[in-house]
């Protein structure tokens, strides 16, 4: 069974925080917007599909909070606190579209009492994470049909149980495999700079007794020349109508090194990653964090203190360098433009 | 001017320990082979040719402590000294190119009295140092002249004054350029896992006040699929007859990023690092270190301690990736195996 990322309990949010992984497993509670703000800032919570479950469940403590009876007041101050929430991080699309599905609610159901109202809230955020839990499981199978029995696979960041409500995205795949009998390697890059590859990725795979090997981000080439990775599955952060995906710094190397040692690049993304607003990846708004996450590791300065740093949390894999995107609807293939909007109808 | 990486004084070696910078700068004095090995195990010394350095004023500490009078004696315990030095790092061919240039010395003059060999010994290191010196300074102009003002440039790893006994070979470049008055932006991937990018390079550059961003190594794909890197510049281990070469892990990546996105990569590298023994990279032996570097970072825990881990320290780069080899002997083009013979000649 995966860990429970995120839930609701006892009229709270109960999280991992995943800042402390794997040293130490510390499930926090929380009761407010701006600390659960917090949380998705620092990646205490993170993943595309968890930080959507994240910002719908956040829209019910602000409802919970707002103690007025008038439905105006009720609807403003939702608005308020779902603009705030959206200003956490910028680039994974999940977010704004959970949000989105919860403002909806709470405007289609306007003509009923507040209470009334906070109800339909609880209940639709219940369904966004129940929802993200079948498709994890969806993808996983379809994924999971590409794995070959003795395949070694690569994958970057974490797209495991700790970025969704169930199972992962590109990780699913690999626990299902597993789940199926097919005898896997999996090289894991360790993704600096918040290490979510070391960090939360390692952890979860030797939790299933999957065969792990860490290795550097820059290690990754070396062994593709050796034809030692059969495949890559990665998850996604946003994937625009053309297929050009956003994801974890690091993964728009990969893919151009797969095609250059002829290795399938997958994608692997719920629908609720697509942002068919947006033409192509160039529209993607990429976030640039502080530059002291590079200058230092788990708070141990590794560079000079006055060093400038460049540090964009994602990077946009162009769609000619996917060989597929799986999705709970099923492997979509290019051209992308059309399989997308397909499969989101 | 450039630090003092590594020298002879007083009748021990003098080096930095470069496993504390950029923290500390601390000059170590060492009389002895057994902490010369370790000082070039741990890389408290290293670099390709500030490894030979120390391999042949090690070659001196060895004949120094060897107090016998008898020639053969003095022949067989320098010959097993050289032994182990040679046994401290597999790759970088300098230091077997250095120790081979001190046993020859020794071999030659062995009609002569010890303490004679002993002081051609010492002149031959000396020698060895002064070399590298004048290579240095030679490849900085060569390669100073493919750089034109306003270029931003990517390196790896460290190819600077700590490598060398000058200002290094892919940072002389840099340095020289910016001494002829060339506007220069540089980028330096961190150069995971013992972080000689984010601990040395850069630390190197912000002294000489060369405009420095520091990135890590899964950054320089989006740096360049944006059009930011004009060029790249690396140092070597060990070069091939056939041009292929061996370089810090993750050169091989950015090789292959270049060429996909049309960047010029160039090796700069002494003659000494030419092994023409051997006609391709597939020969090089590459040193694989232990796990613990991958886990941990400055010794803070990164990963489960039960993770497997995959740790090369090199990879090779194929010479149809190479745009140009910078020597102290000119730049040298493909076809590399008719190129490098003759500048060794």
């Amino acid at each position: 069974m995966p860990v429970e990322t995120i839930n609701w309990k006892n009229g709270r949010i109960r999280y991992i925080d995943q800042t402390l992984l794997p040293g130490r497993l510390k499930f926090v509670e929380c009761d407010n917007i701006p600390k659960l703000w917090k949380a998705i800032k620092t990646l205490a919570i993170r993943g595309a599909p968890a930080i959507g479950i994240a910002g719908a469940l956040g829209v019910v403590l602000g409802a919970n909070s707002c103690k007025t009876e008038s439905r105006g007041v009720f609807l403003r101050d939702l608005r308020r606190q779902i603009k705030y929430l959206a200003s956490s991080r910028p680039t994974a699309v999940n977010l704004f579209w959970a949000l989105a599905r919860m403002e909806s609610v709470a405007e289609s159901n306007i003509g009923k009492p507040v209470s009334a109202i906070r109800r339909l809230l609880l209940k639709e955020a219940l369904q966004i994470l129940e929802d993200d839990r079948n498709a994890c499981r969806a993808m996983a199978r379809y994924g999971a049909s590409l794995v070959k029995a003795g395949d070694t696979i690569l994958t970057h960041c974490n797209a495991g149980g700790l970025a969704t409500a169930d199972y992962g995205t590109a990780l699913g795949v690999l626990f299902e495999s597993k789940r199926l009998g097919k005898r896997i390697k999996v090289y894991v890059d360790e993704t600096r700079p918040l290490l979510q590859g070391a960090r939360l990725t390692a952890w979860e795979l030797i939790h299933e007794r999957i065969d792990t090997t860490l290795i550097c981000d820059n290690m990754a080439a070396s062994l593709m020349a050796k034809g030692k990775i059969d495949k890559i599955f990665v998850g996604a952060d946003r994937i625009a109508s053309n297929g050009d995906t956003a994801n974890k710094i690091g993964t728009y190397s990969l893919a151009v090194l797969a095609t250059h040692h002829g290795v399938p690049f997958y994608v692997v993304a719920p629908v609720s990653t697509f942002d068919l607003d947006i033409n192509t990846g160039r529209d993607i708004p990429i976030e640039e964090r502080g530059g002291d996450e590079v200058r230092t590791v788990m708070g141990k300065m590794i560079a000079p203190k006055n060093v400038k740093v460049y540090n964009p949390a994602f990077d946009v894999t162009p769609n000619h360098l996917i060989r597929a995107i799986i999705t709970e609807k099923g492997i979509l293939k290019a051209p992308y433009s059309r399989s997308l909007r397909r499969s989101a109808a």
